[in-house]
């Protein structure tokens, strides 16, 4: 029987958890195919042959690549239940633009974080960029407990499942993030308390340990 | 009064280009602020403070920036007369992730090929990447007269603005797109005769020009 609802997983994946995330709060079943990225499935590569890359959800046998355009996906197929995006258009534009700026802006930094050698000069701007986007975020949340206001939604579904990584990036790195930005450590604490989000996300030790391992076999460390 | 709305602009940029392709679709009446980047205006570093960057369309005194973010609003707002993205989901979701790889892979390609020194092996690969690229987009247009069937849409939006690049990329890269793509080079033609696109999109020499000119100041040629 053709499965209703397949995602192509990857436990320490950010981008993954993201779909994770969506599909718990949407209250939906499916089944978690868990990728070795070291030898890929024929499924994933015929499933997303551009990237060749984890998170692909398949619905009816149709995938879908790319965690933004899945959780919206997601969010427009299974739309009686636990919006995620907001109905007005100039709302979900600025929801747009805020998990578009996490994409570009924190995930680039963060990897470039982990992928830079230690006590190197691209360690020390890649570990500045963060910080920085850190503080745009801090500002962008304010006084709201969730980034689109009252409710739980997009944008904190894409800033969220980086803080399986906040281990990593906090001993990889030398600053405190609950230090240094106390709102967004309470808006984390606050959607940590989701079953949909604390389910979802990897252990932030078993995370480090893998990116400590890929940093070894790179050399970095 | 306040306008309705006002266009933060730049003649040279295909972003900028997409969302006036959009508003002319859509049958809108904007201001256009053309924007001196050496120089840039306080409204726009007001409107967009994250990135400083057009195009940030101003809809009665709301920005809204990112092209494709922007695209996707005015199709949802002005819902009534040509739709630009698909209705169905699955297909939304198609289209989403052909409008990524244009902005991800073609632009990143471009903005590489571009910046390179002449004769350098960074221009070489960049090239073969934007190669790459355009196959991938040729096999995906396949037989269709516009990426999304019959009719013109999000993603044609999205690629034919860097048709206004095509001289620089074949008379700095050592490529014909012509003679390598003939699907592409036929709806490139198709959106062309399109008053939407053909009054939108800047001039390829004086587009070349102004490429060339950059790459004099930086010492590439």
């Amino acid at each position: 029987m053709e499965q209703e609802l397949i995602l192509l997983d990857l436990w320490v994946s950010p981008y993954t958890a993201r779909v994770k995330i969506a599909l718990a709060e949407k209250g939906l079943e499916y089944e978690s195919n868990e990728e070795d990225l070291s030898n890929k499935s024929s499924l994933l590569l015929e499933m997303n042959p551009v990237y060749k890359k984890v998170p692909v959800l398949i619905h009816k046998g149709k995938p879908i690549s790319e965690s933004l355009i899945i959780v919206q996906y997601i969010d427009e197929v299974w739309n009686h239940k636990s919006p995620l995006l907001p109905s007005d258009p100039y709302e979900r534009a600025h929801a747009r633009f805020w998990a578009d700026f996490v994409d570009k802006k924190i995930q680039g930094a963060s990897y470039r974080l982990f992928c830079a050698p230690s006590f190197s000069e691209e360690k020390e701007a890649a570990e500045q960029e963060f910080i920085e986007c850190c503080k745009v975020m801090e500002g962008e949340l304010g006084k709201k407990p969730y980034f689109g206001g009252e409710t739980f939604g997009f944008v904190d579904i894409v800033l969220i499942t980086s803080y399986s990584y906040h281990h990593a990036h906090e001993t990889l790195g030398s600053f405190s993030l609950v230090e240094e930005f106390p709102k967004l450590t309470a808006w984390a604490k606050r959607c940590l308390e989701r079953e949909s989000v604390s389910k979802s996300l990897a252990d932030p030790n078993k995370t480090y340990e893998f990116i400590l391992q890929i940093r070894k076999e790179k050399g970095l460390e």
